[in-house]
């Protein structure tokens, strides 16, 4: 998907909403193990109840791949059935030397139709350069995560000769590649950087999560980091897919959709 | 495996090599297009061929999941194929929130057979605890990898207040498990750091890539990092596995074992 494409369905809609499918048997709706299928059926009904509300979804490969076979192929369906008007992202942190990423480029922007692929830049430049080189697709590269280990390590905030590791990262990454075919992940639990880092990248989209269950707020990201194309997408996992385990779980999940949405309105 | 199990296998068959499985279609021979599975077929070849020269068998997923569905199944045959008297190494990288690790963690320690996967350090802590959970499985964390980029970046390289990140890095992860849980990835191009590292970690196993087609040398990495336990996995991926594209490959890709492991010998 082009930015421009993009930054048209954020103003059409009125959203930069990214729901994220961690889709996990033991919390989905009991009635749904009966199924064939039980992870691509819950995906189905939540695609189908957040489709108006959101612009995007990110599939977090590690709960597929931990079904193994059955897994990857409920990670399939469902990449497919994510209508084109969506920015689709497999949230796969990955990231090798050059001839094993270009392998993993080709899984997820060739055999797979995401748009986007997440990457873990430790090994630099080769790792992360295979995949900047597809047409309308994209990498989103760590910058600053949200997790408490990304403290806890002290590497990402860790203070070099000259700046900290993540501005590092970041202003290096983004010399690998243009605002139309890279982002940064940038946690929602770092607001007080928000506005650091928009110094350093003013014009790339971010992709935000830790928002909701994580506790990151929704409003002080919004006020931060957004640019003149809104320049956002904001994910939310587990407090919209897992609002309800009754039949009713995919409607709870569109209100929950619309909630997030409207207060992103109110921000545009 | 356990640590003391792996080292008799070392002592025993007095090789510390590790075979990687990087199979690409496109570079096996031509003849196993023809089988229903050429991937497993090639595979399946290549171990009965090798697997008295070595200890351990890596296999690389990026090459797998490049072909989807097809592709999971074929790295399931292999490492279902895979004797239990051979170390199996996830060549993964992954690395996630804590939630998502545990996800990766089941994928490959539970789900798959495999005895060890490697990790990408960038998010800290919690990405890195949850594969250290079971029993007789291992991570292999990344700590100075032998790829061009690790320089370009000077990211691993870096110098920080203290120390240079990689060596934060290893010394910050080594605290995080044991010399029974917690091996590093140290790339066989930087046989300089060798010594260097051996002070930070004397008691870790270190799995060596960078042999062969990346060009590193096996008797210095021998020479400066070997410990009382032997302490090394080398692994050689391309230039075992694709010595020749001709009905002989299997037995070529032997003869090419043999020698690496012969070599190993006149070291230990």
């Amino acid at each position: 998907m082009r930015k421009q494409f993009l930054i048209e369905q954020i103003r059409t809609k009125k959203s930069y909403l990214c729901v994220g499918l961690d889709t996990d048997p033991a919390l989905i709706p009991p009635h749904l193990l009966e199924q064939e299928d039980p992870i691509f059926a819950f995906n189905k009904a939540i695609i189908d109840a957040t489709l108006e509300h959101c612009v995007a979804y990110k599939i977090n490969t590690a709960f597929y791949e931990s079904h193994g076979l059955e897994g990857w192929r409920a990670m399939e369906k469902t990449v497919n059935y994510i209508p084109t008007t969506h920015f689709k992202i497999a949230d796969a942190k990955r990231g090798d030397i050059g001839n094993t990423s270009t392998q993993y480029a080709k899984a997820f922007l060739q055999q797979l139709p995401f748009d986007s692929i997440t990457i873990a830049p430790y090994m630099g430049e080769d790792s992360v350069k295979p995949f900047l080189q597809f047409e309308g697709k994209w990498a989103i590269v760590l910058g600053l995560t949200s997790n408490p280990g990304a403290a806890d390590f002290e590497l990402q905030d860790l203070k070099t000769e000259s700046k900290r590791l993540y501005e590092l990262v970041i202003s290096k990454v983004a010399t690998w590649g243009t605002t139309d075919n890279l982002m940064f992940v940038v946690g929602a639990t770092r607001s007080d950087e928000f506005i650091n880092l928009r110094k350093l990248v003013p014009n790339h989209f971010f992709l935000v999560p830790g928002v909701g269950a994580q506790g990151g707020s929704l409003e002080e990201i919004s006020q931060k980091a957004m640019n003149k194309d809104v320049g956002l997408l904001v994910n939310v996992s587990r407090d919209i897919i897992y609002t309800s385990k009754d039949t009713d779980f995919a409607q709870k999940a569109g209100d929950k959709a619309l909630q997030y949405a409207t207060q992103m309105r109110s921000y545009l």
